[in-house]
């Protein structure tokens, strides 16, 4: 435990450079969901590359389908050590609107954040920040003691924000390189700014973009007002019928494989206390908008849900434009829990829309990605571990919970390589990941650094 | 006559410098709707003083609250000549969406059109190449005659695509300068491509803009998706409740003021057989889509509409965005028929929208303008000379008709300055104003200016 004391003092002693070497990191705009920062990508892989390599990490950023992946091993040479695979991602999400930005997106700061100092920029937390926690927590081991503990294998995906048509066919072909015992992830929230969390439940998503076209041009509202037909009232009227005045999807059978949590879990949540209005308040809410009948907690992680994530049509510019346009395009997602089927709530979605098209009208689909929801065991010896090391560090029980977000990495890694994950992050949902001034707390980087090397020394 | 082919004969030599003209308005990218283009718009401005200037009229581009307002006046110097103000406007609508056109839309260009040569560029029909039709019709006269037949004095506004809030204070404060026997107003259509027209019946407008705004700030759609308000589906159930099943619009007491065209005005439109199948057709449509038991023509210029013109929320970029905005907003107008009250349908949106906003929404709202329907005199003298004066131009008797658009400016001339306008113009319904690739037909510019020429002659 001295040792240990001495890797952890390692990594406190070494915060700055830590944090300058994140900083590098999220100074690279590496928006995978945009081919115009295609090279971006390519130098945010080729830096966390090199960031392993310096650090005695066997690592390249490979050529996939799309954005690079990069790989690296560290092994400790013992026989029969336990073997890790952790995974991240190094793409960020778009940062628009850019306009509420109180500072550059890529120009990351260290500002007041509500508890202590925070890092602020776009991937602060989604995942640069929360990747880096890992990397410096092996940094630290290496510096103090010239190795690991057990053996790690890094994979960074840079579609993770996006298409994410690269990881499958990578995780296939590199299946034996790439095999290790549980798989470590650093994605997911604390439960609250003192309690450390496991997380075991993530909801599946379907991301479909549809776009409506009535008129071959668009036309002068004052000469064809009236007669011609309109895509986005059209649109609008789909989006309306999508949802019943209870709230719920009305796509036939979405919820046919829907499953109610198990008492004990149910239990096991109501005693942790979700603060629904301090979760709604933040966000300047104060009345759940979803499923009539449910908590704010289960509307979040155990129940399905359909949201419009964006819509354009028309004239958008200042001021007025009397047009009827000829298009109109909306970008709607759905997310799965239980046992849905992500291509059957797509099919049923494609044939919902088309459905209600009037004459003169016809649709075209883009998809962008399914997943199904994930399970994964929240028991057994490596949980066991983790969730004492957590306890260790934060002097708080860690909590076992779900989360309404999707990783579908968890999935593809059970079906490709057979191995579960373990879902262990320290961020806060006041970080505002997807959103400007998106920020990491100070104190999840450092006390993520100290986790992990409690993490790590707690599976040897 | 003689005289007169003389004055036919110079336009018709002169066609390509006319065309030369007109070409260097249209590559003035004077787009009022766009603060980006204020300079631009005062260009156009100047340029259009100037070209009046050159012809002999005392001209000048007068400041007004916004863009200027043109001024020009050629006096014959009778005592109780007629005197006629020829109004037009100098301003163009945005020429989004900028990768439909086949041409850049302010480099104009002379192609191949339905009828012979057109002419293809924003403003080459609205109102550009209208505008240009009376002035060139005036330089043939003066050209040849040294004078013009009556008095003419020349306004041309540059707001009439956007808010139009200098106009009315203009005519007000410059009255007694203004005053004229009546108005000429070329920014209308042809009835068919062999038949003159004069519009007699404009619907009005309400212009709307609306934002809806839900959290404080954009949100991670897994994070807080199911109990968070989505302002892009409050939005798009507010339009779908904005029209009935029946095509009708909802709000209440919209109808109110509506009448039913008279029977023997709707019997002479029964006689000049509009043409359902092709009117629709031409912009690829084959359904009306309007108020149900209307017929096309009705639904175009007698009966009231609602149409959204623009819809922007969220993320719209390429790929996806797992975001659920905190605000969403459209651009919705209403067309103005009969007695209708633009104030009263104003306040009417607003109550609709304001009661259908759930707990934690809020909504804003922008006018961009509003005008009644108006109604001018189809009968009297000057009708009845300009008529006979198209008729003998185009060897077909010239139809009386009315319009789906809006010219507020009718209302304007007549409340300000007690005047009644006559509206003639040689626009085709295929002119795709407003829209990518708008044109003018090479003859409706040829014809419109020898129009124009019988016209003032005959007002003598």
């Amino acid at each position: 435990m001295t040792d240990l004391n001495a890797v952890l003092d390692a990594a406190d002693n070494g915060l700055d450079r830590s944090l300058d070497r994140l900083f590098e990191f999220l100074r690279i705009p590496s928006i995978s969901a945009d081919a115009a920062y295609a090279a971006d990508c390519r130098r945010a892989a080729d830096w966390a590359a090199a960031a392993l390599t310096e650090i005695g990490f066997e690592a390249s950023a490979r050529k996939a389908l799309g954005q690079p992946i990069v790989v690296g091993h560290r092994r400790t040479g013992r026989a029969g050590a336990p073997h890790v695979l952790f995974y991240g991602h190094y793409d960020v999400q778009p940062p628009d609107p850019l306009d509420l930005w109180t500072s550059p997106p890529f120009e990351p700061q260290r500002v007041p954040g509500p508890r202590g100092e925070a890092i602020v920029g776009r991937g602060a937390s989604d995942d640069k920040g929360q990747v880096m926690t890992f990397v410096e927590a092996c940094r630290a081991f290496i510096e103090t003691r010239g190795e690991l503990p057990i053996d790690v294998t890094v994979l960074l995906e840079g579609e993770e924000e996006s298409a994410a048509l690269s990881l499958v066919p990578f995780l296939t072909e590199n299946r034996e390189e790439l095999k290790a015992d549980f798989c470590l992830i650093c994605d997911t929230d604390l439960w609250n700014a003192e309690t450390p969390a496991i997380t075991t439940m993530l909801r599946g998503i379907v991301y479909e973009e549809v776009t409506i076209r009535a008129a071959s041009m668009d036309l002068h509202s004052g000469m064809y007002g009236g007669a011609a037909q309109n895509p986005i009232r059209v649109l609008a009227r789909i989006i309306a019928d999508l949802h019943d005045a209870e709230g719920r999807v009305t796509l036939p059978g979405f919820y046919d494989d829907v499953r109610e949590l198990p008492p004990e879990v149910k239990a096991g949540w109501d005693a942790l206390g979700f603060d629904d209005a301090g979760f709604l308040g933040a966000v300047g809410l104060s009345v759940p908008a979803g499923e009539r009948g449910r908590s704010v907690l289960e509307q979040i992680t155990t129940r399905p849900t359909c949201d419009v994530n964006g819509i354009l049509g028309g004239y958008t510019g200042e001021g007025a434009k009397t047009v009827i346009p000829s298009e109109a395009s909306a970008k709607i997602s759905f997310r799965m829990v239980g046992g849905q089927d992500p291509k059957a709530v797509q099919a049923a979605f494609r044939q919902f829309v088309t459905e209600r098209l009037p004459a003169d009208c016809e649709a075209r689909f883009l998809g962008h990605g399914n997943s199904p929801a994930v399970t994964v065991p929240s028991d057994g010896e490596h949980v066991r571990r983790t969730q004492a090391a957590l306890t260790e560090e934060w002097g708080k029980a860690a909590a076992i919970i779900g989360s309404g977000g999707s990783i579908p990495v968890v999935g593809d890694l059970q079906h490709v390589l057979g191995i579960d994950s373990l879902l262990v992050g320290f961020a806060m949902d006041d970080d505002r990941i997807h959103s400007p001034n998106e920020k990491y707390d100070l104190r999840s980087f450092q006390n993520g650094i100290r986790s992990w090397i409690r993490i790590l020394d707690a599976l040897k």
